[in-house]
């Protein structure tokens, strides 16, 4: 078994009243494991955004029992079938875990703000979201660009699906892609300046935030919104019938996500790492080097 | 005829080639006076968005003879027929006069934003703009919620399409409308706090700016957007072609602006009454005083 937050294996045993799984089906436990089920986002398939809050994989309180989730740091977990999505025949187990948070945080928003064949797609940033999002956009059909700091990445951003790359510290080249971009995912996780971007959106587009939780320091200037009714949106992973959704859409196209796997004695040092940013481009842990 | 910003009255004379328009014509001239009439935004109708900027009647360079347009202070405006409007039959000219502007405004994000019969709309203040955003989005069938610092507005709130009021510094009223609209229009033209107000949108919802030029500040938190998918946009008037067809939609239902005629010659003590938001809502001069 290979999780992380997520986990992915094959099903153990089955309740009596389960029907869409067998022993021996080979499935993925995403970031949520339960909701309420009862408000309207639920009743959408929009897990995540339940009125009560998900119970997520990791870190939250079980509805029935109040305990802590640990999450995918088990070789097991006992959940409820509605919260399990099958993985496509021939996707690599190891690189199709990460596909259960990177990859639905960044298929959700291209598919909600309707992304195919026409569009043009900017990513910002190039970790373990960033390459996901490439992947993805360039699979739906989109023109693909990367913002990034780094002129490193290029060389793996083109890889990974980016048709052009553009150094975000450079003027002329941010000049150059001015309001060309219908989205723009933004997978940055800590506090940056937006108002470079936002002239970059075309008539009417979005830049979605899927990385940072906190304030937009410095200021969001409107003026730049207003004159193109541009917005700037959020959005958090996706519901588990999207995720199905994205995981059939993986299968269908072979994507995986680029990952390291790791032994769980090794997870301190990789903890290092990640904190440098050092990892192509998610970490997952062999749970059997746990024995 | 009665102009501010925008000009208001009948037609004097046609150019030869000028087919739309004769001499007596009820017309008017909004915001914008002419566009390159060449770019993306320009094709799609949406001059108000376009690339090189348009020509704004007031304050702005011509682009033939590069003199500063003068609005509507005057008895008469030579303008292309592309940038002229019909005011329908039965709309009263001095009320019809501010749709030009404020109307189209709050119009045009109710349209983008598709509202109709099932939605519900909020509307952050009340003045010229707010007045306008009340009674349009009442028209298009949307239950409408006016979200208010003082308390004196409710009875005139409710006369202008309001069904709910809220206090936006009671925490109690606030916590009441949580989740609850999707499309919040924001006519506050100073810097405020837009934190409080993202909780009360709905999944998927959308907060427009129409009347703010500037940073945000205090900070936007982004957890409020990712939480629940929601967007800041911003939002400018609207093209020539959504101007007439919020013209007729007013025709239809019979909707003009509030407005107070003045005289030329008051115009000093006018503007120091809209400094202090005494008027309801909206000046008008009537151009006959000028002689």
């Amino acid at each position: 078994m290979v999780p992380g937050h997520e986990i992915i294996g094959r099903v153990s045993s089955v309740g009596k009243k389960v029907k869409r799984f067998k022993v021996g089906d080979q499935v993925g436990v995403g970031c949520m494991v339960d909701s309420c089920q009862h408000c309207e986002a639920c009743d959408e398939g929009l897990e995540q955004y339940c009125a009560e809050a998900p119970t997520f994989t990791y870190n939250s309180l079980d509805r029935h029992d109040k305990l802590p989730t640990y999450g995918g740091y088990s070789d097991k977990i006992v959940v409820s079938d509605k919260f399990v999505v099958k993985i496509p025949k021939g996707l690599d187990l190891k690189g199709a875990a990460p596909l259960l948070c990177a990859g639905i945080t960044t298929y959700s928003p291209l598919r909600h703000w309707k992304v195919g064949r026409k569009s043009k797609v900017a990513v910002i940033g190039l970790g373990g979201l960033g390459h996901m999002a490439l992947k993805l956009a360039k699979a739906l059909g989109a023109e693909v660009t990367l913002f990034t700091r780094s002129p490193g990445k290029e060389k793996d951003a083109r890889r990974l699906g980016a048709k052009h790359v553009v150094l975000s510290t450079n003027e002329k080249q941010m000049a150059a892609v001015k309001g060309k971009f219908d989205l723009i995912i933004d997978t940055v996780p800590y506090a940056h300046d937006l108002n470079p971007y936002i002239p970059t959106l075309s008539l009417s587009g979005t830049l979605v935030l899927v990385g940072y939780l906190g304030g937009l320091e410095p200021a969001l200037n409107t003026v730049s919104l207003i004159m193109g009714r541009k917005a700037v949106a959020g959005s958090v992973i996706g519901g588990i019938a999207e995720t199905q959704e994205m995981l059939n859409f993986c299968g269908k196209h072979g994507i995986i996500s680029d990952v390291e796997v790791i032994k769980i004695q090794d997870i301190n040092e990789a903890y290092e790492r990640m904190l440098k940013s050092d990892v192509k481009y998610r970490f997952v842990i062999d749970m059997a080097s746990l024995k």
